[in-house]
């Protein structure tokens, strides 16, 4: 939008609204890296600052679904410019959903740093939100770039989180097995790591949404999922196996 | 809309989505009832039919997503006639989100029919379930008949579903302790669990967007909150409580 030379009152009102948007990416990219990082760290203050900050989010999507309605009501757009705003409401909506996860990690966080810590969980779900936030960056990089191929590459990448989270579904079961004091530890970082995955979910959602806006079309399919996490009880001798 | 005299192209073109709407709404009913009955009858191929449906749920709310769209773009309506249409979108969005979660309880009843059934969990589900989908019902209801007070009732009333929700996670922590054969199932039962008091919280946004429609102002707060689970285990004295 920036390179027009004279641009519409619309296009000046879209710019707007779109750094409102990137604004509030980056509010959510910092709720899971904070969040992640006050659980590794057994920080509640922190996970105090990330649970507070989710309120100036919500209250951010909530102006940007404002403006875009404003915009919807004023400048009546049509066609490209239309499907612009509505993808902008969409991708508000899903960044909205990814910091209320975040939220939920330092909430449980809270509670965790009372409980006996369960070896080698924090770092694993770090490294899994850190995913997720990298996917993130690049979602939104990818819509502010109109750039459908790394929005195809972000969706690609929510296999590695899928992977990720069932890997860590089985090592929970198995520290549960092994001692019972675990279980409600293990309860509860069980929700993050799954909460995490469903952070990839909406990210390949705001891809889907940029490839719409670009191409027109939705992607193929529904977006690529990995294996089916295995249900079982994991026997001793896969133990040590990661997924 | 339909004791209006004269209708404009605008009300023909919203009484179709509305129409659309309310089935969608009515799909996602069923998903709720059939996926509840589905693990209470380790019935898979019920489940089956439940898991399949979600796609036409799906494919529903892409298509009233577009409806809306194409109103905005031909009609261009303003004031309440945009609120509406943007109501419409969201409470969609709402709706395909409540079928997801309905399809997970069938894709989790699929694996929980090959694990030994736990005590009175899949009876306390289906109730859970059961006053979902009635909060769900009121919800839609309160939308058609713009009733402001209704869908405040609606919200009151997510508070007993999060109260059961911490009931039976007490439940399971209870099982899993007594009995680490039971855990991989307890998970199962308490992602379902889970599952159903986010489909209130869904429920619970689509009252907020009639409350909005209405009055033109969101609820005061944020949607009212139970007490928040008890995250400790409980000892042996409190296992016959009920939350």
């Amino acid at each position: 939008m920036t390179d027009q030379h004279i641009a519409s009152a619309f296009d000046r009102d879209l710019e707007e609204i779109q750094a409102h948007l990137m604004k509030m990416g980056g509010m959510v990219e910092d709720a899971i890296r904070e969040g992640a990082k006050s659980l590794k760290r057994r920080d509640e203050e922190l996970a105090d600052t990330v649970r507070k900050n989710d309120k100036k989010i919500d209250a951010l999507d909530l102006q940007i679904q404002e403006e875009c309605a404003r915009v919807l009501a004023l400048r009546q757009p049509i066609a490209s410019d239309l499907r612009t705003v509505l993808t902008v409401m969409k991708v508000a909506a899903n960044l909205e959903r990814i910091g209320d996860y975040a939220k939920n990690m330092a909430k449980r966080t809270t509670v965790l740093v009372h409980m006996p810590p369960i070896d080698g969980a924090s770092g694993a779900i770090k490294r899994m939100a850190g995913e997720a936030q990298s996917m993130l960056t690049d979602a939104l990089d990818a819509y502010i770039r109109r750039d459908a191929d790394l929005a195809h590459d972000v969706r690609q990448r929510d296999l590695e989180i899928d992977q990720m989270y069932n890997a860590l579904f089985r090592e929970f079961l198995t520290f549960m097995m092994e001692d019972p004091r675990n279980i409600s530890s293990c309860m509860h970082l069980h929700f993050i790591a799954k909460n995490i995955e469903r952070m990839g979910d909406h990210v390949t959602s705001i891809a889907d949404q940029v490839i719409y806006l670009v191409t027109g079309e939705m992607p193929d399919e529904a977006r690529p999922k990995g294996n089916a996490p295995n249900y079982e009880i994991p026997s001793s001798s896969e133990t040590g196996a990661k997924g």
